[in-house]
């Protein structure tokens, strides 16, 4: 039992829960799924998939939704949402591994770099000059902060990721292995002999609780800054491109590919692989299917799904035709309408 | 000629194939396509799109399946499988570099650390405590293994490669550069407030002769462990989320995402670009075209394509009647059928 | 004022410009857009979208195309086209950085390598064997360049790129961060039980002025090289295939998959998100639309778009069609043509 097992009482508690069925002084030690948790462990049921795991579980205590099945006589802590209760308790049981003032001696850090006194820095790490990283931030091994770059307060850059020159992260930002923060953007001119390059001179900024995904590559503006608000969550091997400003919150799933000054708003849920057009606004709050491509500005609250984007109601309607084209096709053309 | 070289009649028993037309003991020393070859070189013919080639080749011997071409009075190993026997023989060409306990200075290991005597270690490497490499392995330039990554036997790493904390490589696991295992699954709960981050406690588990290509990612799990099983092929800029679980021999071409929880059987083949949600499960064997979207569950054995998918032979229907719709439309709008 | 200030004179010259409404010996020391310059700054109109800013722009002087908008009574120089012009002076207020010589002490250069005198290079790079590097480059941090990897002169690689072994760089080529030059290409043969690597033994071969974008990848030939023509432009987080040939002067959005061995011709422009099949043939100065897939040969000159690609005309009309489908099925099915 480590020092972070919790009573179900306490758990109850944590997550705003009622206890049932079970009493107040047992013990869980960590959370784990309804199909792999023993008896010292919490599970849950969040997702009506996985309801064929609830009745064989040997979790020590199941999180359940006041209104999900009909109440077992085992034990539950019924809360609104257990999902993210989940999540709560997973937090208390896996707490955030404190910065602690470790230097590795092959770490290259200029002189003139500003490092807050209980900065961690890994081995092989580059920090350039006039870089600034506040207290708490921990920098993974194989990282590269280029000139100018500044770290808020308790960010977390896994290893082998790039902060170029300049550019901005606020506090708790979460960058993942190898993302990219500051590649310059894809600018061009033609010159009618060559594409001429367009040097890339702003910056990105990452406000505070961003997390930014592994191999995710995010322009610098062209000029002026390429923004990523508060609290915004990209995935893996998503694309920004130059002075592209994401509003606070939004999330979007792995390869995600957002083009050059795009404006995305506050709120707005993006599946995997979604792309978009350049100069567009995309308004609060839309919701767009995977795979879908935007070409055009979208009305806030939305939800969109097609290449190119429709409301998501007519997509799905669509797509049932879709399959179903051939039988229609062959019909009219016995009838004539060959076209 | 190297010490590799082969005669024509070696050439010939390694591939399992019958020599007609040539010596037994003519020699060859390399493998080149029909238009390039020479007359020391093997070449093959694999691909009708390259039969034109045929006639012209100055290749000292071409592999030929048995029912190819009316036979022509040149150099020729009929075999059953010409790109098979293509390998087997580039492969006899250039073997693998073996190990041999090179430790570059630059290389930051871990004292706690468990390296095999013969295990090559490049330059600026970082291994972190705990780590385990086995016999054979070879370990790139700046490649990072964290804390606790096991490696197995005769693996390869390239460059630039990121093994995260804990996760599991069987034996021969080729990594190919940038790539990223190991990185938190995208898991948040939202709390009425923001997205909180659940911590991302699983492992990545590559069984053996897995290869994993440039600049992919493959999530840690959320709970318990993202697994890809043995011989898997995955290719570049690939994303493959928190819990997925791949059957041995599936293949998938570049650009491919594959959502968290998701179960892919054994001997599938994805074409580049396609995309699947989370949480569902395609059956064995299953051949999916490049750019389809997969939503639910696929049954074993089945080939499909499209957005969302269908059976191929459908879709192949599908595809064709799209570019003749605007004709349909515009005839039965000309009898009043406006919608 | 710095010493790249420029007379309004003067930057009307370097553009091959008219002056209107200003004083020649008005100074400007850089560029912004209409909306954030300032009268120290000089700012353009070249996407009609912006026009809206037009008339409360503070900029000292603006770049106008020569039939844009009634002209104002404000400060203006009338150019042929203005976003070149843009770039033109962009590039005068922000000169490339120029190579001079310093090799960071934590870099590991083999002995066997040639650098001409002035190449920079960064902390923590690694330099093979028979690497080359010519007369102005800059390598940037933490960068591998594997053995006998070739670079010309005035190249810039940002940090954390790879050249692979014998990968050979032309003149004032740009890599950006994370960028892979000379992965394995994916190649496999079936032996029955196992897919069998096939040897990845050709090169990358980049010409002159090619720029590569962050965490881009680009696959060495299987047999013979890939190849990218000079002045060929690629965005980030792009796939290459092996064997792929891309015409000279094509430029290619973010996230496009290029399969094997296909050839594409001069001039293309591939929005992102593109994908093709392997071994086809895309003529000269094709424009495919983003998220198009291309399975077959295309003809010189065209302009394609969807899934599989067809003319883009055609592509427009059907995409209108698509969400007013269900409509048209609902009236057919009422007269009895349900499929």
């Amino acid at each position: 039992m480590t020092n972070r097992a919790l009573t179900l009482g306490e758990a109850a508690r944590l997550v705003s829960g009622s206890l049932h069925h079970a009493g107040e002084d047992d013990v869980v030690t960590g959370v784990n799924t309804l199909a792999e948790a023993d008896a010292t462990q919490v599970s849950f049921l969040a997702n009506r998939k996985y309801a064929k795991d609830f009745a064989a579980s040997k979790a020590g205590v199941i999180l359940l939704a006041g209104e999900t099945l009909p109440e077992a006589a085992r034990p539950l802590i019924r809360v609104k949402d257990p999902y993210l209760a989940f999540a709560l308790l997973q937090r208390h049981f896996h707490p955030d591994v404190l910065a602690s003032g470790q230097r590795h001696p092959s770490a290259v850090i200029d002189a003139s770099a500003r490092l807050a006194p209980d900065v961690d820095v890994g081995a092989q790490v580059v920090i350039g000059a006039n870089v600034s990283i506040a207290a708490g931030s921990r920098i993974g091994a194989a990282c590269v902060l280029e000139d100018g770059a500044q770290i808020g307060e308790n960010c977390l850059l896994h290893s082998r990721s790039t902060i170029g020159a300049d550019c901005v992260l606020g506090n708790r930002v979460i960058i993942q292995v190898g993302a990219v923060i500051g590649s310059d953007g894809f600018g061009y001119a033609w010159s009618g002999r060559e594409h001429l390059k367009i040097p890339q001179v702003g910056r990105v900024v990452l406000e505070d609780d961003v997390e930014i995904g592994a191999n995710t590559c995010i322009d610098r503006g062209a000029i002026g800054d390429t923004v990523i608000r508060r609290g915004v969550k990209l995935d893996n091997l998503i694309q920004i491109g130059h002075n592209v400003d994401i509003g606070a919150f939004s999330i979007m799933a792995s390869q995600v590919g957002v083009s050059g000054s795009t404006t995305v708003g506050q709120g707005c849920q993006f599946g995997g692989q979604v792309g978009t057009a350049g100069h567009i606004k995309i308004g609060d709050g839309c919701k767009i299917a995977a795979k879908s491509g935007v070409a055009g500005d979208l009305e806030a609250g939305g939800t969109y799904a097609g290449i190119p984007v429709m409301p998501h109601k007519v997509w799905l309607k669509v797509s049932a035709i879709l399959p179903r084209l051939p039988g229609l096709w062959g019909k009219l053309s016995a009838l004539g309408f060959k076209s």
